[in-house]
């Protein structure tokens, strides 16, 4: 018998997709950083996400509970910045024991509705019930112009490569107190130079296979051009960054770089090229195996 | 200091309340049955809601996974009911433990699609989490046209008000297995003829409560006219029947009545009207307390 515990989450999504219909409207179903929606004639479409944080897995008991809601807001908002989109209506399920403390919650919703005004998005709803551990299921809506969302499907081979930021922080509390790259998604899709786009969430190596699955190619990442706070393995493989993924054409490059740079005031870091070589990922040339980033777990 | 059991639910959310900004394309937010927005310019309303089910609480371990299911979209599409909408999208998060088999998490699966198949709704996205128990968080989409959306906050003096069937029978397995009120919630918007609608999953007296203080009026029920399966207490208390309340003009009433035969073959119950007494509910003339519903437990 399959249990959840020995399929890992991926698999157990992969196999709950079969279930799923389809509709006129919908543009993209699950497998994106949101679905994309559209209304017949609508002007914009709609991106549609939803995030868990459970206490023990995302976060630790006891943990500050502004940072808790930064990051159960951040997450969903930073898969809407993964579209390209602007954050609209955010919904809050709240699970928590009957001891939890008021005041605890109400600091968290502190911590969400802070962030969500600095990109003007506003929790309208959600729900509050009784279970062993504290949780938030934060859902989001967010909206782009009609057919403008940018997929991880969309590489192409000859693609550069990019990050938005350094990577390998979220050990030091960058997974509690990041922000979520809303202004830069949209600027991004703005440009019109962007083939993919998501966000990093898994860790580099992981969240790039998605982009190399969907897409349809290979990439080659050169470890030196990787922008990092600590070890090329923490880099490759640390989860919860936040940072967006993106591939754009070479001959739109460095015109993206130049506007980056006067927009932000940062380095947007080439960090290699799509290649024909489909689902495969090297390291320097080398071909870099799925799991192999676990090599650097001593490190 | 405070916890969220001596609290209890609505304080929780009342507490809450208060952090969660407005918006100008927020027409109505938390605190009805889903929340009400609308893009400018746009010919539709969108209505969010979204809905918690954990084992042990809103169902037992072991429970028919089909059944699970069928509650999980149902609880969500009977919101949607409420307020005289269309269900569109569904997203769901699950949480549960490692050992928690994937066939039962599929056939929790088959249950949600199938209802969500017989209105036209999909699901379209979610996320999978561990955690100690088995949960579902739904968040539903639906639209209706443009300011017709039915509230809770609707009801006027001298309306009659109504259920749409026979309360009472949540214990009997209906709270699993019940038809969320959906062409019934569209029928009633339609009309044009309803001043208020919610949908009953707290139970008659409860969610009457709800309308009455929210629209600034009282009621007066008549026991014998309310449609029950067994004792008038039950009905009063139980939650979970996910039949409509609505209050509609008296001169309405019978129109409303005849229609309905003709559409559905079954009687929409005139089980009392609104009186002018602010957030008095009577019961045969009499003060019905809030928790006076108690007094039957042992009926």
């Amino acid at each position: 018998m399959s249990t959840l515990g020995n399929m890992g989450e991926r698999e157990v999504i992969r196999r709950l997709l079969p279930a799923l219909d389809g509709h006129e409207e919908l543009i993209v179903g699950a497998g994106d950083d949101c679905a994309v929606c559209r209304m017949p004639g609508a002007e914009v479409d709609q991106v549609f996400t939803t995030d868990p944080i459970i206490e023990g897995v995302h976060f630790l008991a006891g943990e500050q509970p502004k940072r808790v809601g930064n990051k159960a807001a951040g997450r969903v908002l930073s898969d809407i910045a993964a579209m390209g989109a602007t954050p609209k209506w955010l919904l809050v399920n709240v699970v928590a024991p009957a001891e939890f403390e008021m005041d605890y919650l109400e600091d968290v919703y502190v911590g969400m509705t802070a962030l969500c005004r600095r990109f003007g998005a506003v929790i309208i709803g959600g729900d509050v019930a009784r279970g062993p551990v504290f949780e938030l299921h934060v859902f989001g809506v967010g909206e782009l112009p009609a057919g403008t969302a940018l997929l991880r499907s969309g590489a192409r081979v000859g693609d550069v490569v990019f990050v938005t930021g350094p990577l390998g922080d979220s050990r030091a509390g960058k997974h509690l107190d990041f922000t979520p790259r809303i202004e830069e998604g949209i600027f991004l899709r703005e440009s019109g130079r962007v083939n993919a786009l998501m966000d990093l969430s898994d860790g580099l190596a992981t969240d790039l296979r998605h982009v190399l699955g969907q897409s349809g190619v290979g990439a080659d990442l050169r470890g030196a051009a990787i922008p990092k706070t600590g070890s090329l393995g923490r880099a490759l493989r640390d989860g919860e960054d936040f940072e967006l993924l993106l591939t754009a054409p070479p001959a739109a490059s460095e015109l993206l770089r130049v506007a980056w740079r006067a927009r932000f005031g940062s380095e947007l870091a080439a960090i290699g090229e799509v290649t024909d070589e489909v689902g495969v990922l090297r390291l320097d040339g080398r071909v870099f195996a799925p799991f192999a980033f676990e090599h650097f777990s001593a490190d």
